[in-house]
């Protein structure tokens, strides 16, 4: 990049920071949790969601931003839980920018919620360099896109507050070394929580909703 | 964007574009077909190529260029094939470059190659916006990513030049609609050919093998 190219990226990058603060303040002031889930396309993170959501919904209030490149079709998969989901749009960009987080959490019910999830574009590159004002960020990596995606695209692990390897339902169909898999995710981030589930088989959601209740938000 | 970050943005489009213009007119010099394989991580493209060259090596002296975010894995994969494989690696950036590829380019013996294979960085969104001098774009689609994709990540479908459903052989184990996917393509771009495929189980790469052999670059 040339100079001048490096000068903006970097004032992007300052301006998204101040409007991550900005939401990381007012979830503070509310004392609501809230958790992005990074991962490729078809991961299983709006799956993952419909498990974990009914679960959570006993003990807390729970809203979901949906981030897509286009379609409102994963907000629509959740509007019969009854809670709050907001689709954002991003017309083509490849990652949720903070600014436009900022908006959607500010027009949601604040006073009455404890958790917010937002599922970010499905992308396990660049929704990683951005601060959305999370308290943490989770990874979700599915079985069925091999042992080493950890060792390829490190950052989101070495960032990430805990990783979710999802769809083990298929494990038995699959030539996916889970051991491997765990050691290279170890390797990149050696105090990284992993947790392994189906939703559609109902494994191992009750465990991730019981880390994510007892989440201490830092 | 600020006005100036869009007239960046605009002049590295362009830059690019050039480097893809000179990248064409060499590969047309020497009648090189060149493809280049957009896919979500873990969709299985590595494994395409894996099942698709020794088909194509019958007929046609090819090459292959690895894009990754980091680690040259990839191309360890390929290199028992006893043809020039590169690996270039974007150290976090989401996408292959049109000069980078075209440095890349210009370092293969092209006076002996017929077809040069690029495999883009793990990635629906960015890889696709970018030209680097290809024939044509191969979308890259598991069906263990689900049958909405081609709806939420239309534009990739739209400037393809053929579709590849992989990994068809855990189809049973799928809560997958293999018609509606191939309706969403088809809302997407109509005339858009669609090759099923399991690398695993060589089915389906005999004809998308003749079909790469027939291309006519325009």
């Amino acid at each position: 990049m040339k100079k001048t190219e490096i000068k903006i990226y970097k004032e992007i990058l300052k301006a998204e920071g101040e409007w991550a603060a900005k939401t990381r303040e007012s979830l503070r002031k509310h004392n609501i949790l809230m958790l992005n889930l990074i991962g490729s396309p078809g991961c299983g993170k709006t799956a993952l969601l419909e498990a974990l959501l009914p679960l959570l919904l006993k003990k807390l209030r729970c809203a979901v931003l949906e981030g897509d490149v286009e379609t409102a079709r994963d907000a629509e998969r959740l509007k019969d839980l009854g809670i709050p989901v907001s689709q954002i749009i991003t017309q083509g960009t490849c990652h949720l920018g903070a600014q436009i987080v900022n908006k959607a959490v500010q027009e949601l019910p604040l006073a009455d919620l404890d958790l917010i999830f937002v599922e970010n574009v499905g992308n396990l590159v660049c929704p990683t360099e951005f601060d959305i004002g999370e308290a943490a960020k989770l990874a979700v990596l599915s079985v069925t896109e091999g042992e080493d995606k950890p060792l390829k695209y490190p950052l989101l692990f070495r960032k990430a507050g805990a990783a979710v390897l999802t769809k083990i339902d298929l494990l038995p169909h699959l030539p996916f070394d889970r051991v491997k898999c765990l050691e290279f995710i170890s390797q990149v981030n050696g105090r990284l929580p992993v947790f392994e589930i189906s939703a559609l088989k109902e494994q191992g959601t009750l465990t991730l909703a019981d880390w994510i209740s007892a989440f201490e938000i830092g």
